[in-house]
C-alpha cells in the first residue's frame, strides 16, 4: 500500500516539474528575464518565513508555506492569469478547479483531498493563513515592478488607483507591510514610474 | 524597531532573487534546460510535503521545509558544487560558511542566527529532519537523470558504484524511498544509461 502511494507521489513529483515552464508577466529584480511559477513560489515561501513576525495574527507557518508552494500548480493546466487582465478574472476559475482535481488527483486520495483543500483555502482568502499568504503573493511583484522602473505597470499602462485596489489586501495579512508597500507606491508615483 | 526589521528583511528578499540565476548541472525532467537553484529548492520542498509519510521517523515538516528552501542560498556567493566533483568537496566549505554569514546576516540578528542554525543543521545531516531533507536533495536529481537517459551520469562518466555511494544516504531519511531509488538505479544499469 505504501509502495502504491510512493508510485503515485513520484508521478506527481515529475508532473509538477512543468511549473518551471510557466512564465509570469513580471520579471526578476532589475532584470529583463520573466519569472517562472516555480521560482515565484519559492520566493514567496522564503518571504513568508522571514516576514511572519509582521502578520496581523498568529499564523500556522507550515500551512502558509504549503499554500504558497502549491498555489500556482493549477497553472500547469490553466495557464497564468495576469492580475490586471480586464477580461479574465484571476479568482478561482472553473479551469483552475479542473486543474487542481487532475494534478493533485494524481496523489493518493486522502493526500489529494488535503492539498486541494489547502489550495481552496488560499483561493478563498478568508482564514488568517490565506490572508497572510495572499499578502506575500501581492507584495513580491510590487517590489519587482519597482526595481524594474514600473515593470508591468508601465508595460500595460496600469494606473496607481488600479494598483492600490489590487495591492491593498496586503493589509489584510499584515498592516505594517501594507503601510510600507503603500509608501513605496507613493514613491513610485513621485519617481514617475507609476501614473496617477 | 519592527520597521527596522522590515527594511532588513526586504533587502534580504531582494538579495536572494539571485538564486534564480544559479544553474545546476542537472537538467529539468526530459529536458535540455538546466535547473536553477530556486526551482530546485521549490521542487524539494514539494517533495518533502508529499513524501513525508515515508520518513523513517516522525519529523517536524516545517523545519524540513525551511532547510530545503534555504539550503542552497549560500551558492549565491559560493557557487554550485557538482556532487561528483573530484577536486572540490561538496560538504560545508569555508566559502559557504562565509556566504551564510553574509547573506543571512542581512536579516535582523536573531533571525539571521536562527536561519544559519537551520542551514548548519541541514549541512551536518545528523538530525532526523536533516536526514529526511538530504534524502530529498539526493532523490530529485536521480529522477531527473533517469528521465534524461543518464543525464549528468552519462555526461560526466559517473559509474554506478559512485552513484550508489552518493545516493545511499537517501535511506538514512527514508528506507522505502532508498529501496525504490536503488531499484531505479538497477534498472538504469539494465537500460545502459548507467555504467557498472
Amino acid at each position: 500500500m505504501s509502495n502504491e502511494n510512493l508510485l503515485k507521489q513520484v508521478a506527481f513529483i515529475k508532473e509538477i516539474d512543468q511549473l518551471k515552464y510557466i512564465q509570469r508577466r513580471t520579471k526578476l529584480f532589475n532584470s529583463d528575464r520573466h519569472e517562472n511559477d516555480a521560482e515565484h513560489s519559492w520566493h514567496l515561501a522564503m518571504m513568508a518565513i522571514v516576514l511572519a513576525e509582521h502578520s496581523n495574527t498568529t499564523i500556522d507557518l507550515l500551512k502558509v508555506l504549503k499554500m504558497l508552494l502549491i498555489h500556482d500548480i493549477v497553472e500547469i493546466d490553466a495557464g497564468d492569469t495576469f492580475i490586471y487582465d480586464q477580461t479574465k478574472s484571476h479568482t478561482n476559475t472553473a479551469a483552475e478547479l479542473l486543474a487542481a482535481k487532475r494534478i493533485f488527483g494524481m496523489l493518493p486520495e486522502a493526500q489529494a483531498a488535503s492539498l486541494i483543500a489547502v489550495w481552496e483555502e488560499f483561493e478563498a482568502g478568508v482564514t488568517d493563513e490565506a490572508k497572510f499568504a495572499r499578502s506575500m503573493d501581492r507584495f513580491e511583484p510590487l517590489l519587482q515592478n519597482i526595481s524594474n522602473k514600473g515593470g508591468t505597470w508601465e508595460e500595460f499602462n496600469v494606473p496607481y488607483e488600479k494598483v492600490v485596489e489590487k495591492k491593498k489586501i496586503i493589509g489584510d495579512g499584515s498592516t505594517p507591510l501594507w503601510k510600507y508597500a503603500a509608501a513605496l507606491l507613493d514613491e513610485a508615483v513621485e519617481k514617475g514610474i507609476l501614473k496617477k
